[in-house]
Protein backbone atom coordinates (compact mmCIF):
# COMPACT_ATOMS: atom_id res chain seq x y z
CA UNK A 1 0.00 0.00 0.00
CA UNK A 2 1.46 3.58 -0.46
CA UNK A 3 2.51 5.67 2.34
CA UNK A 4 0.22 8.12 1.86
CA UNK A 5 -3.13 5.81 1.70
CA UNK A 6 -1.50 4.16 4.98
CA UNK A 7 -1.19 7.33 7.11
CA UNK A 8 -4.43 8.11 6.22
CA UNK A 9 -6.10 4.33 6.83
CA UNK A 10 -3.52 4.76 10.57
CA UNK A 11 -5.46 8.07 11.29
CA UNK A 12 -9.06 6.84 10.29
CA UNK A 13 -8.49 3.81 12.69
CA UNK A 14 -6.69 6.50 15.47
CA UNK A 15 -9.75 8.35 15.67
CA UNK A 16 -11.92 5.38 16.35
CA UNK A 17 -11.22 5.94 20.39
CA UNK A 18 -13.19 9.36 20.32
CA UNK A 19 -15.95 7.02 20.65
CA UNK A 20 -14.52 5.31 23.91
CA UNK A 21 -14.53 9.67 25.09
CA UNK A 22 -17.66 9.57 27.48
CA UNK A 23 -18.82 13.55 28.23
CA UNK A 24 -20.77 14.37 31.27
CA UNK A 25 -24.36 14.83 29.14
CA UNK A 26 -26.52 12.14 29.17
CA UNK A 27 -28.63 10.86 25.67
CA UNK A 28 -32.28 11.70 25.62
CA UNK A 29 -34.74 9.53 27.46
CA UNK A 30 -32.46 9.52 30.57
CA UNK A 31 -29.83 7.52 28.70
CA UNK A 32 -26.01 6.96 29.22
CA UNK A 33 -23.59 9.12 29.10
CA UNK A 34 -23.08 10.49 25.71
CA UNK A 35 -19.45 10.32 24.06
CA UNK A 36 -17.46 12.76 22.08
CA UNK A 37 -17.91 11.21 18.36
CA UNK A 38 -22.12 11.38 18.88
CA UNK A 39 -21.49 14.76 20.06
CA UNK A 40 -20.05 15.48 16.97
CA UNK A 41 -22.23 13.69 14.67
CA UNK A 42 -25.07 15.39 16.38
CA UNK A 43 -23.87 18.91 15.91
CA UNK A 44 -22.88 18.18 12.67
CA UNK A 45 -26.54 17.93 11.40
CA UNK A 46 -27.64 20.35 13.30
CA UNK A 47 -25.39 22.75 12.21
CA UNK A 48 -26.56 22.10 8.81
CA UNK A 49 -30.25 22.28 9.92
CA UNK A 50 -30.71 25.73 12.12
CA UNK A 51 -27.90 27.07 9.25
CA UNK A 52 -30.10 29.76 8.83
CA UNK A 53 -30.17 31.24 12.59
CA UNK A 54 -26.34 32.31 11.81
CA UNK A 55 -25.96 35.78 12.74
CA UNK A 56 -23.68 35.72 9.89
CA UNK A 57 -23.31 33.53 6.57
CA UNK A 58 -21.44 30.63 6.70
CA UNK A 59 -19.73 28.10 4.51
CA UNK A 60 -21.86 24.81 6.45
CA UNK A 61 -19.50 22.38 5.20
CA UNK A 62 -16.62 24.08 6.82
CA UNK A 63 -18.54 24.19 9.91
CA UNK A 64 -19.50 20.49 9.69
CA UNK A 65 -16.32 19.49 9.32
CA UNK A 66 -15.47 21.65 12.64
CA UNK A 67 -17.95 20.02 14.36
CA UNK A 68 -16.68 16.61 13.35
CA UNK A 69 -13.45 17.17 14.49
CA UNK A 70 -13.49 19.15 17.13
CA UNK A 71 -13.04 16.65 19.89
CA UNK A 72 -9.87 14.35 18.47
CA UNK A 73 -7.39 15.75 20.77
CA UNK A 74 -9.60 14.63 23.76
CA UNK A 75 -8.39 10.96 22.26
CA UNK A 76 -5.43 11.88 24.41
CA UNK A 77 -6.20 15.23 26.51
CA UNK A 78 -9.60 13.66 27.95
CA UNK A 79 -13.09 15.25 28.29
CA UNK A 80 -13.09 18.58 29.94
CA UNK A 81 -16.35 19.39 31.81
CA UNK A 82 -17.49 22.81 31.10
CA UNK A 83 -17.94 23.92 34.47
CA UNK A 84 -14.99 21.32 36.06
CA UNK A 85 -12.30 25.03 36.77
CA UNK A 86 -9.18 22.84 37.62
CA UNK A 87 -9.50 20.89 34.59
CA UNK A 88 -9.82 24.06 32.46
CA UNK A 89 -6.89 25.64 33.60
CA UNK A 90 -4.73 22.26 31.92
CA UNK A 91 -6.64 21.90 29.12
CA UNK A 92 -4.99 24.08 26.47
CA UNK A 93 -1.43 22.23 26.73
CA UNK A 94 -2.86 19.12 27.21
CA UNK A 95 -4.76 19.37 23.65
CA UNK A 96 -1.83 21.04 21.98
CA UNK A 97 0.21 17.96 22.76
CA UNK A 98 -2.95 15.82 21.57
CA UNK A 99 -3.24 17.68 18.81
CA UNK A 100 0.20 17.16 17.65
CA UNK A 101 0.52 13.65 17.99
CA UNK A 102 -3.17 12.22 16.22
CA UNK A 103 -2.98 14.58 13.48
CA UNK A 104 0.82 13.85 13.03
CA UNK A 105 -0.38 10.40 11.84
CA UNK A 106 -2.07 12.18 8.86
CA UNK A 107 0.02 12.69 5.52
CA UNK A 108 1.81 16.33 6.49
CA UNK A 109 -0.88 18.76 4.08
CA UNK A 110 -3.91 17.14 5.63
CA UNK A 111 -2.08 17.23 9.11
CA UNK A 112 -2.12 21.28 8.47
CA UNK A 113 -5.59 21.90 7.24
CA UNK A 114 -6.71 19.69 9.73
CA UNK A 115 -5.08 21.75 12.48
CA UNK A 116 -5.61 24.97 10.87
CA UNK A 117 -9.61 23.65 10.92
CA UNK A 118 -9.00 22.81 14.84
CA UNK A 119 -6.72 26.01 15.24
CA UNK A 120 -9.86 28.60 13.84
CA UNK A 121 -12.52 26.73 16.02
CA UNK A 122 -10.56 27.20 18.80
CA UNK A 123 -9.84 30.79 18.39
CA UNK A 124 -13.37 31.80 17.96
CA UNK A 125 -13.28 34.52 15.45
CA UNK A 126 -15.06 33.09 12.11
CA UNK A 127 -18.29 32.75 11.37
CA UNK A 128 -17.68 29.12 10.95
CA UNK A 129 -16.20 29.11 14.67
CA UNK A 130 -19.14 30.89 16.34
CA UNK A 131 -21.94 29.08 14.89
CA UNK A 132 -19.77 25.38 15.55
CA UNK A 133 -19.82 26.73 18.92
CA UNK A 134 -23.20 27.35 19.15
CA UNK A 135 -23.73 24.01 17.83
CA UNK A 136 -21.21 22.70 20.73
CA UNK A 137 -23.73 24.60 23.41
CA UNK A 138 -27.12 24.05 22.11
CA UNK A 139 -26.59 20.50 21.31
CA UNK A 140 -25.73 19.56 25.31
CA UNK A 141 -28.35 22.09 26.63
CA UNK A 142 -31.32 20.40 24.39
CA UNK A 143 -30.50 16.62 25.48
CA UNK A 144 -30.12 17.92 29.11
CA UNK A 145 -33.34 19.95 29.05
CA UNK A 146 -35.09 16.72 27.45
CA UNK A 147 -34.08 14.86 30.85
CA UNK A 148 -35.61 17.14 32.73
CA UNK A 149 -32.12 18.69 34.04
CA UNK A 150 -30.65 16.05 35.50
CA UNK A 151 -26.73 16.73 34.46
CA UNK A 152 -27.42 20.44 35.77
CA UNK A 153 -28.75 18.51 39.31
CA UNK A 154 -25.87 15.95 39.86
CA UNK A 155 -23.25 18.96 39.24
CA UNK A 156 -24.96 21.61 41.03
CA UNK A 157 -24.73 23.65 38.24
CA UNK A 158 -25.55 27.56 38.94
CA UNK A 159 -27.18 30.23 36.63
CA UNK A 160 -23.79 32.19 36.72
CA UNK A 161 -22.17 29.05 35.20
CA UNK A 162 -24.92 28.56 32.13
CA UNK A 163 -25.20 31.64 31.26
CA UNK A 164 -21.12 32.30 31.46
CA UNK A 165 -20.87 29.44 29.16
CA UNK A 166 -23.93 30.15 26.90
CA UNK A 167 -22.77 33.78 26.43
CA UNK A 168 -21.05 32.57 23.73
CA UNK A 169 -24.00 30.87 21.87
CA UNK A 170 -25.39 34.58 21.35
CA UNK A 171 -21.76 35.46 19.13
CA UNK A 172 -23.18 32.55 16.82
CA UNK A 173 -26.92 32.36 16.51
CA UNK A 174 -28.85 35.71 18.16
CA UNK A 175 -32.23 33.28 17.96
CA UNK A 176 -30.85 30.13 19.36
CA UNK A 177 -29.50 32.25 22.02
CA UNK A 178 -33.52 33.05 22.50
CA UNK A 179 -34.20 29.36 22.58
CA UNK A 180 -31.26 28.72 24.73
CA UNK A 181 -32.05 31.60 27.30
CA UNK A 182 -35.76 30.41 27.90
CA UNK A 183 -35.08 26.95 28.08
CA UNK A 184 -32.34 28.14 31.27
CA UNK A 185 -34.90 30.39 32.68
CA UNK A 186 -37.56 27.26 32.37
CA UNK A 187 -34.60 25.08 34.21
CA UNK A 188 -33.88 27.64 36.91
CA UNK A 189 -37.54 28.26 37.68
CA UNK A 190 -37.55 23.94 38.05
CA UNK A 191 -34.91 23.92 40.48
CA UNK A 192 -32.42 22.30 38.25
CA UNK A 193 -30.41 25.04 37.84
CA UNK A 194 -29.44 26.78 40.94
CA UNK A 195 -30.35 30.54 41.46
CA UNK B 1 -40.91 29.45 20.15
CA UNK B 2 -41.87 29.83 16.58
CA UNK B 3 -43.48 26.46 14.80
CA UNK B 4 -40.30 26.49 12.47
CA UNK B 5 -37.94 26.37 14.71
CA UNK B 6 -39.79 23.76 17.36
CA UNK B 7 -39.79 21.39 15.01
CA UNK B 8 -36.36 21.79 13.80
CA UNK B 9 -35.31 21.28 17.15
CA UNK B 10 -37.86 18.26 17.68
CA UNK B 11 -36.18 16.43 15.04
CA UNK B 12 -32.72 17.33 16.43
CA UNK B 13 -34.17 15.58 19.60
CA UNK B 14 -35.29 12.90 17.78
CA UNK B 15 -32.48 11.72 16.24
CA UNK B 16 -30.45 11.69 19.64
CA UNK B 17 -31.71 8.34 19.65
CA UNK B 18 -29.84 6.79 16.31
CA UNK B 19 -27.00 6.69 19.30
CA UNK B 20 -29.01 3.55 20.62
CA UNK B 21 -29.10 1.69 17.36
CA UNK B 22 -26.25 -0.79 17.34
CA UNK B 23 -24.46 -2.47 14.29
CA UNK B 24 -22.53 -5.94 13.97
CA UNK B 25 -19.22 -4.43 14.13
CA UNK B 26 -16.76 -3.71 17.24
CA UNK B 27 -15.26 -0.86 17.80
CA UNK B 28 -11.18 -1.10 17.47
CA UNK B 29 -9.43 -2.87 20.37
CA UNK B 30 -11.86 -5.52 20.40
CA UNK B 31 -14.25 -2.72 22.30
CA UNK B 32 -17.77 -2.77 21.93
CA UNK B 33 -20.60 -2.94 19.66
CA UNK B 34 -20.44 0.38 17.61
CA UNK B 35 -24.09 2.02 17.49
CA UNK B 36 -25.46 3.68 13.87
CA UNK B 37 -24.53 7.75 15.01
CA UNK B 38 -20.56 6.61 15.50
CA UNK B 39 -20.84 4.87 12.71
CA UNK B 40 -21.90 7.99 10.47
CA UNK B 41 -19.78 10.29 12.22
CA UNK B 42 -16.65 8.30 11.22
CA UNK B 43 -17.51 7.73 7.92
CA UNK B 44 -18.15 11.34 6.91
CA UNK B 45 -14.54 11.70 8.31
CA UNK B 46 -13.22 9.65 6.30
CA UNK B 47 -15.09 10.44 3.49
CA UNK B 48 -13.63 13.96 3.30
CA UNK B 49 -9.87 12.26 3.78
CA UNK B 50 -10.35 10.17 1.10
CA UNK B 51 -11.89 11.98 -1.37
CA UNK B 52 -9.06 11.86 -3.50
CA UNK B 53 -10.02 8.54 -4.42
CA UNK B 54 -13.26 9.22 -5.85
CA UNK B 55 -13.26 7.47 -9.25
CA UNK B 56 -15.66 10.55 -10.00
CA UNK B 57 -15.39 14.22 -9.00
CA UNK B 58 -17.74 14.99 -6.01
CA UNK B 59 -19.48 17.08 -4.21
CA UNK B 60 -17.95 16.29 -0.47
CA UNK B 61 -20.17 18.06 1.54
CA UNK B 62 -23.02 16.45 0.24
CA UNK B 63 -21.50 13.02 0.47
CA UNK B 64 -20.38 13.60 4.25
CA UNK B 65 -24.21 14.99 4.87
CA UNK B 66 -25.11 11.64 3.01
CA UNK B 67 -22.87 9.84 5.77
CA UNK B 68 -24.42 11.45 8.52
CA UNK B 69 -27.99 10.81 7.58
CA UNK B 70 -28.15 7.77 5.72
CA UNK B 71 -29.21 5.34 8.83
CA UNK B 72 -31.14 7.90 10.60
CA UNK B 73 -34.07 5.53 9.55
CA UNK B 74 -32.87 2.48 11.46
CA UNK B 75 -34.16 4.87 14.44
CA UNK B 76 -37.69 2.51 13.54
CA UNK B 77 -36.63 -0.04 11.08
CA UNK B 78 -33.54 -1.28 13.25
CA UNK B 79 -29.88 -2.06 11.94
CA UNK B 80 -30.16 -5.07 9.48
CA UNK B 81 -27.04 -6.74 9.14
CA UNK B 82 -25.12 -7.17 5.80
CA UNK B 83 -25.18 -10.75 5.92
CA UNK B 84 -28.92 -11.48 6.91
CA UNK B 85 -30.68 -12.65 3.73
CA UNK B 86 -34.31 -12.59 5.80
CA UNK B 87 -33.52 -9.28 7.30
CA UNK B 88 -32.73 -7.71 3.65
CA UNK B 89 -36.43 -8.91 2.47
CA UNK B 90 -38.26 -6.55 4.60
CA UNK B 91 -35.70 -3.83 4.90
CA UNK B 92 -36.81 -1.84 2.13
CA UNK B 93 -40.17 -1.72 3.95
CA UNK B 94 -39.50 -0.83 7.13
CA UNK B 95 -37.28 1.76 6.00
CA UNK B 96 -39.76 3.40 3.76
CA UNK B 97 -41.93 3.54 6.81
CA UNK B 98 -39.74 5.03 9.03
CA UNK B 99 -38.17 7.78 6.81
CA UNK B 100 -41.83 8.83 6.30
CA UNK B 101 -42.70 8.96 10.18
CA UNK B 102 -38.76 10.91 11.25
CA UNK B 103 -38.02 13.13 8.42
CA UNK B 104 -41.73 14.22 8.97
CA UNK B 105 -41.00 15.99 12.35
CA UNK B 106 -39.20 18.61 9.96
CA UNK B 107 -40.66 22.16 8.45
CA UNK B 108 -41.57 20.66 4.84
CA UNK B 109 -38.88 21.80 2.41
CA UNK B 110 -36.47 20.27 5.30
CA UNK B 111 -38.16 17.12 5.20
CA UNK B 112 -38.18 16.95 1.51
CA UNK B 113 -34.51 17.76 0.95
CA UNK B 114 -33.62 15.10 3.51
CA UNK B 115 -35.85 12.47 2.14
CA UNK B 116 -34.26 13.48 -0.97
CA UNK B 117 -30.77 12.98 -0.03
CA UNK B 118 -31.36 9.77 1.79
CA UNK B 119 -33.30 8.39 -1.59
CA UNK B 120 -29.77 9.82 -3.04
CA UNK B 121 -27.86 7.58 -1.38
CA UNK B 122 -30.11 4.53 -1.33
CA UNK B 123 -30.32 4.94 -5.34
CA UNK B 124 -26.97 4.41 -5.83
CA UNK B 125 -26.36 6.23 -8.81
CA UNK B 126 -25.02 9.46 -8.57
CA UNK B 127 -21.10 9.85 -7.59
CA UNK B 128 -21.92 10.88 -3.87
CA UNK B 129 -24.26 8.10 -3.19
CA UNK B 130 -21.46 5.73 -4.76
CA UNK B 131 -18.44 7.31 -2.66
CA UNK B 132 -20.74 7.19 0.59
CA UNK B 133 -21.07 3.39 -0.21
CA UNK B 134 -17.70 3.13 -0.06
CA UNK B 135 -17.42 4.25 2.79
CA UNK B 136 -20.03 2.70 4.30
CA UNK B 137 -18.28 -0.71 3.45
CA UNK B 138 -14.86 0.30 4.19
CA UNK B 139 -15.02 1.71 7.62
CA UNK B 140 -16.34 -1.18 9.51
CA UNK B 141 -13.96 -3.62 7.35
CA UNK B 142 -11.08 -1.24 8.62
CA UNK B 143 -12.57 -1.89 12.23
CA UNK B 144 -13.26 -5.62 12.01
CA UNK B 145 -9.70 -6.12 10.29
CA UNK B 146 -8.29 -4.18 13.32
CA UNK B 147 -9.80 -6.96 15.59
CA UNK B 148 -8.71 -10.29 13.47
CA UNK B 149 -11.78 -10.74 11.61
CA UNK B 150 -13.46 -11.04 14.93
CA UNK B 151 -17.09 -9.97 13.66
CA UNK B 152 -16.87 -12.37 10.46
CA UNK B 153 -15.26 -14.73 12.48
CA UNK B 154 -18.80 -14.31 15.35
CA UNK B 155 -20.90 -14.88 12.25
CA UNK B 156 -19.31 -16.89 10.16
CA UNK B 157 -19.20 -15.43 7.22
CA UNK B 158 -17.65 -16.68 3.58
CA UNK B 159 -15.07 -14.63 1.35
CA UNK B 160 -18.29 -15.02 -1.67
CA UNK B 161 -20.28 -13.07 0.93
CA UNK B 162 -17.88 -10.15 1.97
CA UNK B 163 -16.96 -9.52 -2.22
CA UNK B 164 -20.72 -9.84 -2.67
CA UNK B 165 -20.87 -6.59 -0.51
CA UNK B 166 -17.56 -5.19 -1.49
CA UNK B 167 -18.60 -4.80 -5.20
CA UNK B 168 -20.22 -1.82 -4.40
CA UNK B 169 -16.95 -0.08 -2.63
CA UNK B 170 -15.39 -0.39 -6.09
CA UNK B 171 -18.06 1.68 -8.04
CA UNK B 172 -17.18 4.41 -5.84
CA UNK B 173 -13.63 4.10 -5.33
CA UNK B 174 -11.10 1.55 -7.53
CA UNK B 175 -8.47 2.37 -5.42
CA UNK B 176 -9.74 1.97 -2.00
CA UNK B 177 -11.53 -1.82 -3.45
CA UNK B 178 -7.51 -2.59 -4.17
CA UNK B 179 -6.76 -1.82 -0.38
CA UNK B 180 -10.31 -3.98 0.10
CA UNK B 181 -9.42 -6.43 -1.82
CA UNK B 182 -6.13 -6.33 0.02
CA UNK B 183 -7.35 -6.63 3.23
CA UNK B 184 -10.19 -9.72 2.31
CA UNK B 185 -7.38 -12.02 0.73
CA UNK B 186 -5.33 -11.04 4.15
CA UNK B 187 -8.77 -12.50 6.26
CA UNK B 188 -9.13 -15.18 3.90
CA UNK B 189 -5.56 -16.40 4.67
CA UNK B 190 -5.73 -16.08 8.04
CA UNK B 191 -9.17 -18.32 8.35
CA UNK B 192 -10.99 -15.06 9.33
CA UNK B 193 -13.56 -15.48 6.65
CA UNK B 194 -14.21 -19.05 5.67
CA UNK B 195 -13.53 -19.59 1.69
Amino acid sequence: MDERLQKQLAFALEIDKEKNILRQTHLSGHGRRENDAEHAWHMAIMAYLLKEYANEEVDIAKVMLMCLIHDIVEIDAGDTYAYDAEGLKTQKAREDAAKERIFSLLPNEQKEELIALFDEFEAFESAESKFAHTMDNLQPLLLNDSNGGADWKAHGVCAKQVYGRQEKTKLGSEKLYEITDRLIQKNIEKGNIQK
